[in-house]
């Protein structure tokens, strides 16, 4: 069994070493620990003094292989930076879906996550890059007809032959229903898409209420919410990850709470896109919801760092709130880390015996944390993503002293295909 | 005469040789250039293929020694918060201000800055670190007694000390004159300072409308809003950097223009104490004031970094304006360079022949500007400061390859004193 010793590491304040055995945290210890023989011959041995672990980044929302449209179309309104995109996606093949989630893998390991929930095209190829670069992901087939029921049994066909071809999935990437949102998929393609997740015991991602246009348009032709639209479909449930959530009533936070509705707060892409920032963190919070985050992706937020995204939500939130005391730190991990793990029903997100080795070294020999009062502050408030020194997922090492392995071949591959994308 | 040749440079999308001669920028030219011996033999060469340059960031705003105080009360109410600190002040001595200095001064060469606008204590202290470490800086003698004015005549001798002993500072350190704000200053010392900058033809350093709080005491104690107060003292000018702006009326930001005052925008600060967000750069702009970047100092916002100030300066501003088309990259790049220049009196600010050679060296290579569509973008939106890679300041190398002489020596004696500060 694959076995690997961190000593000396801090956690929580404390040098401990973590002994790592298979995918599994077996046992934290104080940094005295003497391991028998048997122990560690076998093990990798990492010296981490000057070094702390935290766990894992969890991005709950992300549409990976847009890393290949990383500025394209910057400074411009909403309506036609989508025009835009949605003019550019159809360029993809293969091969850059291929390439573009390698870059966002490798994006993802430098800024320390280790799992995130996916949704974009080519699922298949996208989970075949993601493997090889050994992330947990979700991995959607999407649903997205713009209401044009024309489509709708292709799609199904569709989605039923990448979800037989996820059995072959190794176990960290999981398949999951997408439907886009409420204004762009048809009522009834809906309904097929929740009761194949509901059959098959499948996460349902969709973004919900990002834009007050959504919001209005709702209103007018169902005479509900977004939200209140999917509750009258039967669509709300525990299993559902609800991207953005920027535009909901307190009725609306009542539905979620019910359902127990899983949400996902992405400041970086409502704030670039002006798509709103009054995020309702402490409502969610009361409500009993839980609270996630994620990054969405390059082509609205421009990179995938969680860390941003952690310290931005926070700045934001207590500005807009006008109450500095709103969304501390140790909340602000827990969004990053457990909440994420809690709403994909996976056993990471926290350092604890038992629990899947998902985690992060963070080198804290630098200016950013010095001096060091608090670490968390530090490392969301002071610090970036270059902290981030070694990365393990599932008990492997994917990235060691902030190498990854194949990086440079990555950047090459994007850099020779990019150029299809006829920006 | 000391020369540097830039070779392959990337200079708004094309390789570039650049040669600097002294402190100044000699030349730019096609990289096909052939430089006579006697360049080439007296001259450091950087071979930069891969790499782009930008003028070297200027930070309008910051309390450089606050370096010491990152992190040590967080998720705290404002008032708290400056009662915290203002407990925690007194216990600086000479030493730790030249630690912490040397440590802001370390931030900042590695997040790209070469310039910064500084107010904080024991001033000569401060410019003995600053020029250990070449940056270029304004260092004020701050007044601020609290409306108690028996301390009035020990500060003015404190400040003419300081004066006096500026004029052995290097070229690179000028003094100017701080007044800490209008509700913490008596309306004398005010005056008294203003003449003082006026006389010496110094910059006047000065906090202004940062909270409502500071607003509405003001209209009740001077039935003027800060702005106008300053103004009713005949303190307003072109020389006044006015730091924060938050909080401003129409009618402010009239007076604020027919005397071409420098205002300096600190978004981090601002949102992390919940100061207020709504920084109205629209109509600043609009009245031709020049707007320029800060960060305040890192008990507030926890650190330096001037590239983070710029995206969440766009990002805030084009959230709450409802409008992704505010603040466009090349007014974020004119905000954080030449409108410092400018504010400051300086020739720098620009990558032009004959200004003062200033510069940074941006590491391209890696995932951040992957696919490389819009440098700008990729370079405030995807990476962070840790592609900084070579920084030059007046015509000397201050970092290369992210190298800084003397950097573990500053964390080192930064550890070995912080906890004088008994947090």
């Amino acid at each position: 069994m694959k076995r690997i010793i961190i000593k000396n590491v801090l956690l929580d304040g404390e040098e401990k070493n973590i002994l790592i055995e298979g995918n599994i945290i077996k046992k934290i210890s104080c940094c005295e620990t003497v391991y028998d023989d048997t122990t560690t011959k076998a093990a990798k041995i990492i010296e981490a003094k000057g070094k702390a672990v935290i766990p894992g980044l969890i991005n709950m929302h992300t549409h990976s292989a847009m890393t290949l449209m990383r500025g394209i179309y910057e400074d411009a309104k909403l309506n036609e930076w989508l025009s835009y995109i949605w003019k550019v996606e159809p360029r993809l093949d293969e091969e850059m879906i291929y390439w573009g989630t390698r870059l966002a893998c490798l994006e993802m390991l430098k800024s320390g996550t280790t799992t995130f929930n996916d949704q974009y095209w080519m699922t298949d190829t996208a989970v075949k890059a993601i493997a090889e670069m050994g992330l947990r992901s979700m991995n959607s087939y999407v649903f997205l007809d713009m209401n044009d029921t024309s489509k709708d049994e292709y799609l199904k066909e569709e989605c039923l032959k990448v979800y037989e071809k996820s059995a072959s999935w190794s176990g960290l990437n999981k398949f999951t229903v997408a439907v886009h949102a409420p204004y762009s998929v048809s009522g009834s393609l809906m309904l097929w898409a929740n009761d194949f997740a509901v059959k098959n015991n499948l996460l349902l991602h969709i973004h919900l209420s990002e834009t007050a246009k959504e919001q209005e348009d709702s209103f007018r032709l169902h005479k509900l919410s977004p939200t209140g639209y999917l509750e009258s479909l039967g669509m709300l449930s525990p299993k559902v990850l609800a991207a953005h959530c920027v535009w909901m009533s307190e009725k609306d936070i009542e539905l979620l709470a019910l359902h127990d509705v899983k949400i996902v707060h992405n400041i970086n892409s409502n704030l670039k896109l002006a798509s709103g920032y009054k995020f309702k963190y402490k409502e969610f919070k009361d409500a009993g919801l839980t609270v996630t985050l994620g990054t969405d992706g390059c082509a609205s937020s421009n990179n995938l760092d969680m860390l941003e995204a952690m310290k931005t939500a926070a700045l934001v939130q207590k500005a807009w709130r006008e109450d500095p005391t709103v969304m501390p730190l140790n909340e602000l991990m827990d969004m990053a880390t457990v909440n994420g793990a809690k709403a994909l029903d996976l056993d990471c997100g926290s350092i604890e015996e038992g629990k899947l080795a998902d985690m992060v070294l963070i080198d804290i020999d630098n200016y950013a944390f010095t001096p060091n009062y608090n670490f968390l502050a530090n490392l969301i408030y002071s610090a970036n993503s270059s902290c981030v020194d070694t990365v393990i997922c599932n008990g492997d090492i994917v990235m060691e002293n902030r190498h990854v392995n194949g990086e440079e071949e990555i950047l090459e591959n994007v850099r020779r295909i990019y150029g299809r994308l006829n920006i």
